[in-house]
C-alpha cells in the first residue's frame, strides 16, 4: 500500500454551503486495492473528526496501523482484494486537505480564522470533485462511522445516483444541543487560550496546545461510555497505594486523560478543531428540508442503506439511528439496522467489535453485486 | 430570617483526613427557625459543590431567592416553622469558611496551592465542630443532594449516634471514574490558564477566570440531561433566523452555557474550585472499608435513610442510589427509596419537582417524631 498521500488540486473553485467559493481547495487522500475494469468496484471511507486518509495498513508519520486497519484490507470486511477503497482527508482538516493552517493562494497568507466556516455537506462537495477526477461516477458504496457517517448520508441524500450503498455507523442525522454543548466546551477551552491568538497562532510551534489538550479531554469522555470507563479504570490509582493528597494525576483516568490530551495536540491543529466541529454543529440534514428528515431521502429510494449504533454510545444514541431509519421507511429505501452490544461507548466503531466486523462484511458484499 | 452570616472560628485545629491538623478554621453557616428546648429540632443541609450557606430566603449578596428557598421555609416541605434548619459553607469553599482564598494566620500569607487537600470527612467534621459548638448533639436529619447527600452519607457512617434520619438526594457514596474524569477536565481548564498561576491570583481580581468558566461550561453540562437539553434549547438559534457561519454563539445553547461560564466565575473562586471537586473525587465511603460499602454503614443500623434519584440524572444515577440500599438493607437499617422521574438531570434537586417535596415532607415528618 501507498506510504505518500495522493493529492488533487480541484480543477474549479468549491462552491460552499455559507455562500462564495474556496479556490485553489486541495484534497489528500488514500486508495487502497485495484479498481475494475467497469470502474463499479470503489468504496468511499469517510472519516472521523480527527481522523485522516490512512486508513489501513501502517501510517506513514506515526507508524502505527491506520485508523480502520482492522477492517480494511486484504481478506478483510471491507476486502482491498475485491475493492478499491478511497479515504479522502476532509476539507477543514489539517492533515493534508485544505485548511485554516493551508496558505491563501489569494494573498499568500495563512487563512488561519479567515478560512470560510464550512459544512458537511461542502466535505462531501469535495469529495465528489475528487471522484469526478479520479473517473468514477458511482461508488459500490459510501462508509462512515461518526462524522463519516454524516457524509455518508449527504452521500446518498444529495448525490443518491452515485450510491449503490451506504453504510452508516454510530451516527446521527443532526447535531444534539448536548452534543453542539460539548464542542462548545472545546471550542472555548482553544480560545481562552492566549496562545490561539485569534487563531494566528505559529501552526509549527505549539500553538494553544493548553486548550486544545482540554478540548480533547472533554470530547474523549463522550466517546467512551460510563461503564467502559469504569471497567478499564474504575477508582484505580495511577502506580501508587494511596492517594497523594495533591493534584497529580492520582488516578489512571486522570493520567489516561490527560494523556490523551497532550499526544492529541501533537496531531491536530486547534483551529481545525474549531472549524470541524463548527461543521458536525451545523450539521441537520432535515433542515434544508423544513425539518421532515424524509424529504432529505426523497431521492434516495434505491439506495440501500444500514444502520449501526452501539448500545452504550451517548454521544450519538441508537435513538439518533432508529430516526433515520424511520425516515429512510418512509421513502421506501432498502435499510437495515442494527443495534450492536458494546461496552466502548461511541469509539466502538473503531474497536474491536466483532459483531460490527461481521455486518459490514455482510452489507458491502461483493464487488458487482 | 438573618441576612447576615454567622461564624464560629473553630476552638480546636481540625483534624484531616490528609494528615495533619488545620488551625483556626472558621465556618461560615445561616440558620433559620427556631432550636426548641429540648434541642432536637435541629435539621442539617448540606449544600453542593458550589453551594453556599444561604438556603432561604432572599440571597444578602445577590438578592435572588437562597438555593433551596422553594423547599425550606414557613409551610415549606423542610417546615422553618417546626424545625432549626443550619447550613454550613463546606470547608475549602469561597462563601465565607476558610478555603484556599483565606489567610494562613501562621504567615499572615494567602493559602493559595499551599491550602491543605481536604476530603469530604473533613467537611463533615468541620460541621460536627460546629454543632458541638451550638450545642447540639443529635440532628432531626441531615438532608444534602450531590456532594450534599456525600455530607449526609459520611454524617450517618461516621457519627451515627448523631444522626436519627439521613436523606440523600441525587447523590452517590463514591466519585465514579467518568466522575473523577469530568472533575480532571476542569481543573485541567483552570491550570490551563496563565491567569490562574498556580494558585498564586489575587482573588479580589479576575484570576484565572476563563479557565473557570470552561470548567464551569463542562460541568453544566453533567448536570443537565441530552433530553432536558433537547426540551429546553434543540437546535433553536439565539436572536437570528440563520446560522451565520462564523464562532459566534449561533445556537441558544451555546449562548447558554457561555452565560453560566461567565455567570460562575463573578461568584466562585479558582482554587476553592480545585480543591471541593478534589475532595469529591477522593469521597469513596466504601474504601476505608476494605471496599465493602455496608461495613461503613454497620453502626447505622438505628438511623433513618431516605434515598432518592433522579431518572434522568446521568452524573449521579440511580444505580449509585441502589448500591447504597443495597448496603443499607445488608446492615438492617431502615431505609426507602425512590427514583423520581424527571427530564431534569442531576439539577433536578434543586428544581420544582413536586414529587420531591412530597418524598422530603414525608421523611422529615415532625419535629419530635
Amino acid at each position: 500500500m501507498p506510504a505518500t498521500p495522493l493529492l488533487l488540486r480541484l480543477s474549479q473553485p468549491l462552491s460552499l454551503d455559507g455562500g462564495g467559493t474556496l479556490p485553489d481547495a486541495q484534497i489528500a487522500y488514500q486508495s487502497y486495492g485495484v479498481l475494475n475494469a467497469a470502474r463499479d468496484n470503489a468504496i468511499l471511507v469517510c472519516h472521523a473528526l480527527t481522523g485522516d486518509h490512512y486508513l489501513a495498513g501502517p501510517h506513514p508519520v506515526t507508524g502505527k496501523a491506520g485508523w480502520w486497519d482492522r477492517m480494511v484490507g486484504l481478506g478483510k470486511p471491507i476486502d482491498t482484494d475485491r475493492f478499491h477503497v478511497i479515504c479522502a482527508n476532509v476539507l477543514g482538516s489539517c492533515m493534508g486537505s485544505t485548511g485554516p493552517a493551508s496558505i491563501d493562494s489569494e494573498n499568500g497568507e495563512r487563512w488561519g480564522m479567515r478560512f470560510p466556516v464550512i459544512t458537511i455537506g461542502d466535505m462531501v462537495r469535495a469529495q465528489a470533485a475528487l471522484l469526478d477526477a479520479l473517473g468514477i461516477d458511482r461508488l459500490h458504496a459510501v462508509v462512515g462511522g461518526s462524522m463519516g457517517g454524516m457524509q455518508a448520508l449527504v452521500w446518498a441524500a444529495h448525490y443518491p445516483e452515485r450510491v449503490a450503498r451506504a453504510l452508516v455507523i454510530a451516527s446521527a442525522a443532526r447535531h444534539s444541543a448536548q452534543n453542539i454543548a460539548f464542542h462548545e466546551v472545546g471550542r472555548q477551552a482553544i480560545m481562552a487560550d492566549p496562545a490561539w491568538a485569534q487563531g494566528d497562532y505559529d501552526p509549527a510551534g505549539p500553538g494553544p496546545a493548553k486548550g486544545l489538550a482540554v478540548a480533547r479531554m472533554a470530547a474523549h469522555i463522550t466517546y467512551l461510555s460510563e461503564e467502559g470507563l469504569t471497567a478499564k479504570f474504575g477508582r484505580q490509582l495511577q502506580n501508587r497505594d494511596a492517594k497523594t493528597f495533591g493534584f497529580d494525576a492520582d488516578f489512571q483516568v486522570e493520567s489516561y486523560l490527560r494523556h490523551q490530551g497532550l499526544a492529541f495536540t501533537d496531531r491536530f491543529d486547534a483551529n481545525s478543531y474549531l472549524y470541524i466541529t463548527r461543521a458536525m454543529d451545523y450539521f441537520d440534514l432535515a433542515e434544508e428540508h423544513g425539518g421532515r428528515l424524509a424529504d432529505a431521502f426523497a431521492g434516495s429510494a434505491a439506495v440501500r442503506f444500514c444502520l449501526v449504533s452501539f448500545s452504550s454510545d451517548w454521544l450519538y444514541p441508537t435513538a439518533e439511528s432508529r430516526r433515520i431509519v424511520h425516515a429512510l421507511n418512509a421513502v421506501g429505501a432498502p435499510t437495515s439496522f442494527v443495534e450492536i452490544d458494546s461496552p466502548f461507548g461511541h469509539d466502538a466503531f473503531l474497536l474491536d467489535v466483532p459483531a460490527l466486523d461481521a455486518v459490514v462484511a455482510g452489507f458491502i458484499g461483493r464487488s458487482g453485486t
